[in-house]
């Protein structure tokens, strides 16, 4: 797998933007530790999705990638694939719930994919995207459960192991486990020392109880304020490789996450969406203690306005 | 004067930030040209104004800094000013209207210098700065009407110069002038071709009346929400060197400021506060044509949940 994760980094090379790596002298202080962010709140689409949605198209055989790709999401992924297609000249159809937010769906039309909308009561997305696979050939390509879309998530840690050299500790957002795997797989090839944590909230904890138990735990629609971790359950090929890379997983508060939201705007002048805020969440928090050199994955940036709305009249300002 | 901004850059290195420098495609795409982001709102304290600070209380005699600094401010200034004390260890009292915002207070006072309220509709700020200087000793800093705080502002050009090389134009916000006026300066002497342009809001567009017709304009407390250049009008240092050194002067409107925040908050993933934003401003509603090589200082990023709340509310999230 991790043969694979490197092949990624040289399909990727020159259409993912290397983002860059920030730091703050307030927030080593408050954790006592000595912490670097990697912004993939900068990264294309604002979000790691584009680094797996990129190579997984890239991996297609010709063929397939003429009659396009199909996926099931409403959040970063489908507007990371309809990117990537757009930039690659592919197809991309998106089957959303027809209740997703306008924005998101204008967003990814905007990028010229096809939305195709359902009924989340009625119908079921993996069933109508396999259909419409089925009657237009291409590719389903999945937002996490899908080895080359772990493969390119993991790009990102072997980018930020080249920025600042190894790392003791790498802290990574959890939700259906595409990045955390991939960053885990990355890691272990990278720097075999650094111990990999992943972090979910607490309102969403299926990854943790199913990484301590050994069998696979699902949550059904967490009222988690970290959209990006609202997922059922780890996937078939994620869970393994977590299983396998992952040295621990943790949990934190919703009052934590919309605290670590409000530390990067406040103080750090960037926006970081919920899922995004994790890692940082756990280290503020005192849920997890750094320890050596500390790698925190800023996993997106993308939050509506409702949101950051509720995120910053929840507090002060110097909170 | 150039002599003097370049006195201020050897003081400040390594004690203010070496600020990055952002692109977006998608705001070159808008705009029809080339631009470079000057981040400032990356600086310590979270504006440029930490530079001027620094600078000014750097130049002073040792036996005049031991009796301490003070300034009238309730913005970036006095922050700033509070933390270079903090720095030097040099006593820092800050002048401030009983009615500024608490957070403002707490933070200059959380930098460990004293703030003195008064009523601004009884009490001259000028005359209570100037009563404290004579009864303290010390010296006092103004926001920006002083040479060695227009030194220090025009080490962010020099900066921007050193890391993008020559431009073509310079889009600088303004309020009472002390960065427009040192940035011009230091454009001029290292790259006399660039045209030095000053962008304000309408609503307070005092300086550029006093630039086109000569004569010292003033404006009493506008309603803009680019709270930074509420200020009443250019200075007796400031006004000159604008006249000499700066190419044009342009207004925005509060939709273009409001439209330009939320650019940077949805597209760039970063916060730049009302005031910081003027250039791109300019640009984004076509008051300035771009051309050639352009650069926009993004003068800081410190901005209350209210007014970004209200910023935000004010349009949907593609705007």
């Amino acid at each position: 797998m991790f043969e694979h994760v490197m092949a990624a980094r040289r399909r990727l090379e020159g259409q993912a933007h290397v983002t860059p790596v920030m730091t703050s002298a307030t927030f080593n202080e408050r954790v006592g530790g000595a912490v670097v962010f990697k912004c993939e709140n900068f990264q294309r689409v604002g979000a790691f999705k584009f680094r797996g949605a990129f190579n997984a198209v890239t991996c297609l055989p010709e063929e397939v990638r003429k009659n396009g790709v199909i996926t099931f999401s409403s959040g970063n992924h489908a507007q990371a694939l309809a990117l990537v297609g757009r930039l690659m000249d592919v197809p991309v159809t998106v089957v959303m719930p027809e209740d997703a937010p306008v924005t998101k769906r204008l967003a990814t039309q905007g990028y010229g994919a096809e939305v195709v909308l359902y009924d989340p009561r009625r119908e079921s997305r993996d069933a109508l995207a396999r259909a419409l696979q089925e009657e237009r050939g291409g590719a389903l390509i999945p937002p996490y459960d899908h080895p080359d879309v772990i493969a390119g998530q993991g790009t990102a840690t072997l980018e930020l192991h080249r920025q600042v050299g190894p790392l003791d500790m790498l802290l990574v957002p959890c939700g259906g486990g595409g990045l955390l795997s991939g960053s885990a797989v990355a890691a272990h090839g990278v720097m075999p020392n650094c111990r990999v944590i992943g972090i979910e909230p607490e309102l969403a904890d299926d990854a943790t109880r199913s990484f301590r138990t050994g069998v696979l735990h699902r949550v059904d629609n967490p009222p988690t304020i970290a959209d990006g971790t609202r997922t059922p359950s780890l996937g078939e090929h994620t869970f393994p490789l977590i299983r396998e890379h992952v040295s621990d997983m943790q949990t934190v508060s919703e009052e934590a996450i919309m605290a670590a939201v409000r530390f990067f705007f406040y103080r750090m002048k960037i926006v970081v969406e919920p899922s995004g805020v994790l890692g940082a969440a756990a280290l503020l928090s005192g849920v997890v203690k750094p320890e050596g050199r500390v790698g925190v994955m800023l996993s997106g940036g993308n939050i509506d306005h409702l949101t950051m709305t509720r995120i910053l009249a929840a507090a002060p300002e110097d909170a």
